[in-house]
């Protein structure tokens, strides 16, 4: 169960926020951020501690047997070793921003040597190639859940109390896609985009695949936990589970673009009050990711026209959500400032 | 005269930004950052040195004898005694991205124990109420522009190479309203919003007042230099002296909101080339920012609802700046990272 963000502060947070020396709501979305930060630590004072990025990285069985990725499957390894060396965006904008990074291989097909950022949750070796049958059985599931739960109870337990998430997993805007029109009623074609860069024809191509796979299962889905085995992938539900848990111990969640966003549609199937504690970091350019967000009725931060994963987007987003919660904490009253308010 | 920014390494650059281990264009507006940086600095590997935030303060003649603000005049010396003492929003935000703040007095209805972070350029004790006469002489004018080249021109000797434009000063919308009205050709009352605060009547009758200064001055106004000694004020005339400075001296120019996007329309009106070097940090809530933008023809990093000026928008947006340049310098590439590319 999670709980529902704690409104009995809201009054005195608010007028911590108007009576700083600036026009009121004159920090437009900011304002907005700081409160709900506020609410969700039940605090006039809210802090950022120990700020850390989790992707999840894991493969799809589909990619082996079908052209929906324009990138071979061995890349998610490849680029799994490219986090732990430092090289990708993620890394980039996380030293930038001093956010500890956790990579956690949910199912990659490879194997890597295990340390305390790179975690091994690995359910298989990627999923089963969801247009022949189910993409995990359900104690998959499960173990993908609990351990997406692991992770973040390992950081609770460090301090951290703000947590973003990203994912790595050729194939799994694919994944997204079926999740996306399963959650939001939306016809299959309408959810599927470009990913890492397919053209028109492989986008037409990849609604096609989509559409059998998805009237393969339709019948079959009874519930949330139906819509991840027959989809995955272990990244996605790991990320459902985080989110989850992450909610129920009342950490501030950073929701990164389409595969994130579509795993926290099933997060949200299964417990709506998950939305409470998290801030959308920004729109991707992947086409579907507004649907889902306005299907959700939220509104990111940024709106750059990224479209990495990665967990890129939420790091990019950060400095902003730490610029909500300093000028709450740190800019002057009307009456410190000595500064005249409006007639 | 304002060098148009070089071309020669355009290939280059945007080779280095595809061979980076993403999807080919899959950080949006960040590379559009990066190769915009690269060109004013005609490097494949651009630096940001120094990055500073120069906020111009003053006031305007108008808001002792007509009501166009809810806030008196005094609140401009105020804010800038607030600034010194690092209480406002724009303290808050430069010390949270190590960006360096200058406050500058343009022409303050009030003194201050200068400093080398307060500067001393005032021309006068507030410019003259254009509902009366110009708001100021072209040799204030002229002094103004010139102390806006000083400042600069102090920064870039001192290794600054990115710099960042606000503003503070009761009633500054106002002028800035008859500025976009002019260069824009946009009539007078599309051009006015509710400033720091107004409702709907005080914008009605803000409207009113300054259809009757435009009415009155137009016909006497052959040039930019005419719209500004017409309607001011000092910080707006010292910010378009600046912008124009900044980007003969090829530094990266950050643009905040509404009134620092009016300076930038009459630098602009001067020498069209000041826009390579503008990177427009927010669209301001402020109704009329996004007629000035359409009109240059340019997009914002962010669109947060924010109207507080002073800077704030700039540095906010800043630590995506810094983004950008990041990923462009720090990132591996296909072949060092021995990740495969697209087939």
């Amino acid at each position: 169960m999670i709980t529902p963000i704690s409104t009995t502060l809201t009054d005195d947070i608010q007028k911590k926020i108007d009576f700083k020396t600036k026009p009121i709501g004159s920090l437009g979305v900011l304002e907005k951020i700081a409160l709900q930060i506020s609410q969700i630590q039940n605090t006039l004072t809210p802090e950022l501690n120990n700020p850390a990025v989790v992707v999840f990285a894991g493969d799809h069985g589909i990619v082996k047997n079908k052209p929906v990725s324009p990138y071979p499957q061995e890349v998610t390894q490849q680029m799994v070793l490219n986090f732990t060396q430092g090289g990708a965006a993620i890394n980039v904008f996380c030293k930038q921003n001093s956010i500890d990074l956790y990579i956690v291989d949910a199912g990659v097909n490879g194997t890597f040597e295990y340390n305390e950022k790179l975690l091994n949750h690995k359910i298989a070796d990627g999923t089963s190639d969801y247009s022949e049958g189910k993409a995990m059985s359900e104690n998959e599931c499960k173990a993908a859940l609990e351990a997406g739960e692991k992770v973040i109870q390992k950081l609770h337990n460090q301090g951290t109390n703000i947590v973003g998430f990203g994912e790595m997993g050729i194939g799994n805007t694919s994944a997204a896609s079926l999740l996306m029109s399963y959650f939001t009623n939306t016809p299959i074609e309408k959810c599927v985009g470009k990913g890492t860069g397919l053209d028109d024809n492989g986008v037409n191509t990849k609604g096609e695949i989509l559409r059998t796979v998805f009237d393969l299962h339709k019948n079959d889905i009874q519930n949330p936990i139906d819509v991840l085995t027959s989809f995955g992938g272990f990244e996605i539900v790991m990320l459902c589970g985080a989110m989850l848990e992450a909610a129920r111990l009342q950490m501030t969640i950073l929701v990164d673009g389409f595969i994130v966003t579509s795993a926290l549609l099933a997060a949200h199937a299964i417990d709506k009050n998950v939305l409470d504690y998290c801030i959308f970091s920004h729109t991707s350019g992947e086409q579907g990711h507004e649907k889902m967000l306005s299907y959700l009725n939220v509104k990111p931060i940024l709106n750059l026209g990224m479209r990495l994963g990665e967990g890129s987007g939420v790091a990019v987003a950060y400095p902003i959500i730490k610029s909500a919660v300093n000028f709450l904490n740190e800019m002057a009253t009307f009456e410190s400032a000595n500064v005249s308010e409006a007639e």
